[in-house]
């Protein structure tokens, strides 16, 4: 080797040891596994977006590749996934993962509970990120909201509900804690794979069922065969999660970590708007073909037995697991607190307009 | 200069030229100019919070500095300062420099206009940005949301309002549009300056004055001298402004381009949460303090016919400018399609919680 070369190699060697750009340089390849099917809208998009952000923001320094449910084929195993480290990250919602940590329930939304904005501010401003932080520690995983479909509704009827023992025997598609309150009250609860549902409610297999709401309820066609959509009480404000595998995420350097946080945040409130205009989009277009569609909300004794059997439900709950009363003590507080704001806001504001 | 100096340099030439790494090494030092004095509670914090996230996601290839009021002394001199390129960014609120350019008027709130997510939902996913842009551009400026401040108050009065009438000859600190609206039906508006308000409203120079809600209302003291609090109208969705000079913006890699965008979009969804937040956490504290201020909306006739002044001052800028007519056009469209949706999810289930 020529001493010229020598001096060029020792120079490369040397800007490659102390130069912080050439660490820079280095590409992060993550891999992604989402619960929903390739190119589902809205949720889908969250996913999405969230990458795109986070690969221009790093100038390609993040590669993130999604997987969606019909490559991994494990819509419900994220969590396992991600906690292995077979996956890096994942996108789905954090009361999927109940059967496997009871408090994982508590960090999507809670019938009778928050609305989304009231929400943001216990996650962000209130002891949320903390308590979500506490409970998934433990797996190796750090959570972040995901994205918020908004308000959902209480779901598609074939018959009105005028009183609580219209309830009884009423078979409803109604998963998870919600379930367990209509149970409570005589109902009988059952899930149906999404791609039964319409023909389930068609041929009155089923009562009733709820899915979202206008947003992602409008390709399902529900709309053209039960006449009552009945205001929500149950999902008020249904955030998606981001994972990440904690020693993925210590990998990372800093700056790509706040570009990852940040694009995971925006990504997240980014689907509340978009949920937010869907919504009112997709209402418009039901309404036009469909318009004897009507909008009901349940009579209030029945809000009320409702409601009755989810504060029981909660306070067994709370009984049997401190970390549980702690979250739950936490979300009823907050709730209290920034209710009466919210009563005295927009909710005022669209009543003095309603009322003319 | 030896031969291996000689070499040294030239591969350190070489190396600046070629590799994307030193170029990406580049630090952009950037003047923000906010409307807001040192410290400004929640308004800062929003500048805050995007430098910080701008500077960590750049690792440190972002600099900005933020001058507050108390060094520029021009809380009203951001619009023509970023123009001019005095200052390479803003935080500021549309809705100031209608006197520049009236339809900058549109991109902050409008009477009896959209809520916070209903108005997210026009800027990101309906027409908003895109018609931001063509008024903005003209100016050489590209605008961005800066940050909500929820449905404001309508303000403390020391009287009831039960009629049209009692708003005659009522002495108002209520600047801008919703000014106009107010005079039209008879009140006296007129605008003071902050630090003078507190002492107005209580000699009685003033009989009513807005400011902003529970959030930052509280520290102007103003519930222990007014027992009447109004929910809002004038002001639905405040939402400020991020200004960028285009000259300075077209000087960044896209990289930072792209951080910077997320980093304002991030910091205004924060600022709503956070606002939510403290408006919550204030109003018990107000509350607690002053248990008998009454929260008071006002009786339909007058809400009718504020809307009608306002439904009529809209009329008149539309007819006179086409660009108006386009806006106005459009978030009019919008506000109805979306409004169904909010009135049938968090204000139905806000309703129904209410009513037990």
């Amino acid at each position: 080797m020529k001493l010229a070369s020598k001096l060029l190699a020792a120079a490369a060697l040397s800007a490659a040891l102390i130069s912080p750009a050439f660490a820079a340089d280095k590409v992060y390849k993550l891999k992604l596994a989402e619960t929903w099917p390739s190119n589902f809208p809205i949720f889908g998009d969250a996913t999405k977006n969230m990458v795109a952000m986070a690969e221009k923001m790093s100038n390609g320094r993040l590669k993130i590749t999604i997987d969606s449910k019909n490559k991994h084929k494990a819509a419900l195993g994220i969590f396992d996934m991600v906690r292995a480290g077979q996956y890096d990250m994942g996108h789905s919602a954090s009361y999927y993962w109940k059967g496997k940590d009871a408090n994982t329930l508590f960090f999507t939304t809670m019938p009778f509970g928050m609305t989304a904005p009231e929400q943001y501010g216990w996650f962000y401003y209130g002891d949320g990120m903390e308590l979500m932080k506490e409970v998934y520690d433990k797996h190796g995983i750090l959570s972040f909201p995901g994205g918020n479909t908004g308000n959902q509704m209480g779901g598609w009827f074939q018959k009105e509900i005028n009183s609580v023992d219209d309830l009884k025997g009423l078979k409803m598609r109604i998963p998870g804690f919600a379930g367990e309150v209509l149970a409570k009250l005589g109902a009988k609860p059952t899930n149906i794979p999404a791609g039964e549902l319409y023909t389930s409610l068609e041929r009155r297999t089923i009562d009733a069922l709820e899915w979202v709401g206008p947003s992602l309820d409008l390709r399902m066609g529900f709309h053209k065969i039960a006449p009552y959509y009945y205001t929500g009480w149950h999902e008020p404000a249904t955030e998606l999660q981001f994972m990440i595998n904690k020693r993925a995420w210590n990998k990372l350097p800093e700056d790509l970590q706040e570009i990852l946080r940040v694009a995971m945040r925006t990504a997240a409130y980014d689907m509340y708007a978009q949920s937010y205009h869907a919504s009112g989009e997709n209402w418009a277009k039901m309404k036009t073909e469909y318009p004897d569609i009507k909008v009901k909300t349940f009579p209030k004794d029945v809000i009320n037995a409702m409601r009755k059997a989810n504060d029981e439900l909660i306070a067994e709950r709370a009984a049997k697991d401190p970390m549980a009363k702690k979250i739950i003590d936490s979300q009823a507080a907050y709730l209290k607190k920034v209710r009466v704001w919210s009563e005295i806001s927009d909710n005022a504001y669209l009543n003095s307009q309603a009322a003319e």
